[in-house]
């Protein structure tokens, strides 16, 4: 058996999320099958981040045991044959120690979200961003954003379903950048709460829309009651796009 | 009765193309059923572009006789929400002089063409690139490129579906850029030839996979023989981007 870390990209819109639920296709049950294509059986995968329903990738990262042996490129050309027709493809794969795991061994996630700003709603990027019509003051969310960073209780960032113990997480990054009519912000922790990256993006939006001032945000943070933060936004415009390693098993 | 010319955005993929056919959706025919629902009969469209199934816009322009009397920005918002849910919307709407034709007073077009070069498929960008897995030199087709530059008869590059009188035209400008996986080629000319710029690419392609050199472009073209030049591209990565006239209507 051979220990083999994935690199993955997906469109998440049809999806359950990562997942595998008896209520639709998930990413994971995609691939799950791919793999007992080539296995001949059911192979479990563990990926870093699990993204919700409609959330897309453009590197989420997995591992499994395989008991085939065979070079990187031909395992990489073979899921991806197996992998068809769905929207989900491997970038890279590369065998790994035993001990590597795609979620425990992770020390830092890295999220995009894109928002579409511009009155016409998205016809190309439809299911790709998060469409919001009135300009953006992309200045007072980067105020606003600043608020967040640092080591803090994001409790008012929280869903309620969330499992993790501790509401404690250390936000390393927070950028807000624009290019035309395309709004993307980037954040980057070692991990994150459930639906934390959308709960500060749907909050950063009442900022960029000028119905909260940025000092609004170190106010809903101090809250740490998820009523004090904004609306969650839509997974849409969310991308898990770098899973970060002490040693890249892609390098 | 007031003349609109129509800046237009849209997924062209499910799409038998702009022009209606019998055989299914078009983007004609979903763009004259929203303005229907707005001028209560039927009013008919006419592009600068006619795409074929499967191209992409991100900027044509339509015009249209509208009997209703309302601001652009009014017309705008109400088209957009008689095109839902379909991936079509108006980016811009301007009143203009009757004279004006969005299809003969158009003095240039300009379209993108988008190449996916890397081992893996398409996942998020399905349906919105053209994958290529050999890496493909970019500087070669460059090269090729450049012989296609000014007036020539473009046979060689012609559908033979043509409707066109002649097949004289004018290339502009033919240019490949590569970011990253992602290899764009710019193609720009007064009008073009049904299919050209995907004959042309379809070419170029194997230029930069190595099966020909550059000046089997030269040769290609002056054969003015659609079998002398390489196999038509797909669709799916070619995007109308740009069209000019003498007075931009949404300057």
């Amino acid at each position: 058996m051979t220990r083999w870390a994935l690199k993955l990209e997906y469109d998440g819109t049809r999806y359950v999320g990562w997942q595998r639920q008896i209520t639709g296709a998930s990413v994971q049950s995609v691939l799950e099958d791919a793999i007992a294509k080539l296995e001949g059986r059911h192979t479990p995968v563990t990926c870093a981040g699990r993204t919700d329903s409609g959330v897309h990738a453009t590197a989420q990262v997995a591992h499994a045991d395989l008991a085939r042996d065979m070079p990187a490129e031909k395992l990489l050309a073979a899921l991806n044959y197996h992998l068809k027709p769905h929207p989900v493809c491997i970038l890279a794969a590369a065998p790994v120690a035993d001990s590597f795991s795609a979620r425990f061994s992770a020390i830092g996630r890295a999220y995009r979200f894109k928002i579409l700003n511009r009155p016409a709603r998205a016809a190309l990027l439809a299911h790709r961003v998060w469409h919001l019509p009135r300009p953006l003051d992309i200045e007072a969310m980067q105020e606003a954003a600043n608020h967040l960073l640092g080591r803090h209780d994001f409790t008012s960032f929280r869903a309620s379903s969330c499992q993790a113990s501790s509401p404690l997480r250390t936000l390393d990054r927070l950028h807000i950048t624009r290019a035309g009519e395309l709004v993307e912000i980037h954040a980057e922790a070692r991990s994150f709460l459930h639906h934390q990256v959308r709960n500060m993006v749907g909050t950063l939006r009442l900022v960029g829309e000028g119905r909260w001032q940025p000092d609004d945000m170190a106010r809903a943070l101090a809250a740490k009651n998820r009523s004090a933060a904004g609306p969650t936004a839509p997974p849409d415009g969310l991308y898990l796009i770098r899973v970060s390693y002490p040693d890249d098993p892609f390098k």
